[in-house]
């Protein structure tokens, strides 16, 4: 293999990921093709016909190893797979039971506005055989501004079962405990100070999704059990210094977890300093606004009293 | 009682709300006295001589119903208490035994910067007998711009249980899991997309404040067991969704609250992608200076990478 640019395929091309993949790799001149469900040609057809050298999989989670077996039986020996899936231990392993070329990449984030990947992170994989294609599809997004970061499968699923696991599964549950203890939604949401004001903005906001997809994020994720069991152990720890009225026990808890933060507690502060400012500073804009009749609506109501 | 002005005094005026309340007062040319443990004259004189109107209690959440009681003992018919407190029930039930006018406050903030209380929520809970006094601080807040907000000690309670109480035990027990299950913390936290940059930032925020304070936010309000309660079995049925690999059942619970939400989840998404994109900002402006060989240190790092 000698090829300074490659053809790229993407499977699912016509899902929201897929489409913004498209779209980024043809503003680079690169030949792309597309495949979904709805295509009139086959699956084999578009794999063996046109030359492909690296099949994108952009598929649902819980598809994604079904659609990687399927390609497995067409493609030839040159022709690289990768998938953009949030999971990585389940496609990589269904990736390398095929014995071509793979590699494995996880976008960190929803399509962005601008169409552009700036300063956005993805995570890489290494697969088997694949240092060309992956180095050719790495500088098409560093030259996109975005942030590579390298991991195993592994660690990849055990880090995600922590920033998308967990931390959807609080959001949930959050307002689940909300739903079922009755409390007046209007009146929680005037209540918020700036911090209060984020945290519940980023519950809404998870509950905002799409629960296909955010379902797929927990279920598909081998590594959500264990996490989630460790969460459930470590928050009956908490709950019973609480029930108990032992305070000892519970600053113990609390600055065993600050000391383990090390830096980072103060830099968490630091940062959501600038944050809570910049949502008091919208709150005094509006305010000077209004004083010359503006007409503000619900939504700039519930930033005043955030 | 025909008074336009009312004279003040803080108990635990030395500590931080104290202090910032002393200075709002002064600001407004109100007669301020202070008292803390560390002051030569006894409580008893200091509430006894000085013609004082308003008492208000500003002393840590587990002392405040001692302090009311024994303040209680020394007071006139016409001197008015009330505390600062996160909690509301035991301290206005402390003070309506004692049977001289009273009311309730908590401010949801801490001390800002700026030292005024601009777009701050303070609520308030009506008491007996204290209407004059009652109107005259909220007049002097308002003055300072801080919105008020009206609640009973009850409904009070219950909001803190989730705002502060659930809020908090989330992020402890977030990072208590991230602890226990041994992952590394770097790379956790550079792989944050924008949104849970956030998150891991407001759990980081609250175990960079006192484990004291924070400590006694979750023991002293009696609503905390039953909002942890409800959110363990909550949580349990969203886990049984996830173990069973069961998507049909997680998306009726995920759907469930969306639809709970209304127009909050929409809101909610709205006002995060104005904060996320402060966020993307920032890297970009920061991208732009580096050019110019600025240096920029491990936090402007720890923002590009998010």
């Amino acid at each position: 293999m000698n090829k300074n640019n490659f053809s790229i395929g993407i499977i699912g091309g016509t899902g929201i990921m897929g489409k913004f993949f498209e779209s980024v790799f043809l503003r680079y001149g690169i030949k792309t093709f597309v495949w979904s469900r709805k295509s009139e040609e086959s699956l084999e057809s578009f794999c063996t016909t046109k030359n492909i050298d690296i099949i994108i999989v952009s598929v649902s989670i819980d598809v994604t190893e079904k659609i990687i077996a399927e390609i497995g039986t067409y493609i030839s020996d040159n022709q690289c797979i990768c998938d953009v899936t949030s999971v990585k231990i389940g496609p990589m392993n269904a990736m390398q039971k095929i014995g071509k070329p793979y590699f494995g990449m996880h976008p960190m984030f929803a399509p962005p506005l601008s169409g552009k990947m700036d300063g956005q992170n993805v995570i890489f994989c290494s697969g088997k055989n694949s240092q060309k294609q992956e180095a050719f599809i790495k500088n098409i997004f560093e030259k996109d501004n975005s942030h590579i970061l390298e991991s195993t499968a592994q660690e990849h699923d055990e880090i995600m079962s922590i920033v998308q696991g967990l931390s959807h599964f609080f959001d949930i549950t959050f307002v689940q405990t909300l739903r079922a203890r009755g409390l007046n939604l209007e009146k929680i949401f005037a209540s918020r100070s700036p911090a209060y004001a984020l945290k519940l903005m980023l519950s809404g906001r998870t509950l905002y999704q799409d629960s296909e997809l955010y379902g797929n994020i927990q279920i598909q994720n081998s590594q959500n059990i264990k996490t989630l069991e460790t969460f459930f152990t470590e928050a009956q720890k908490l709950f019973t210094t609480i029930k108990n009225k032992d305070l000892n026990s519970f600053n113990q808890i609390f600055n065993a977890q600050t000391k383990f933060l090390g830096k980072y507690a103060k830099r968490s502060q630091d940062e959501s300093d600038i944050i809570i400012d910049y949502l008091a500073n919208r709150i005094l804009s509006k305010k000077g606004v209004e004083n010359n009749n503006y007409k503000f609506d619900a939504r700039d109501m519930l930033l005043k009293v955030s």
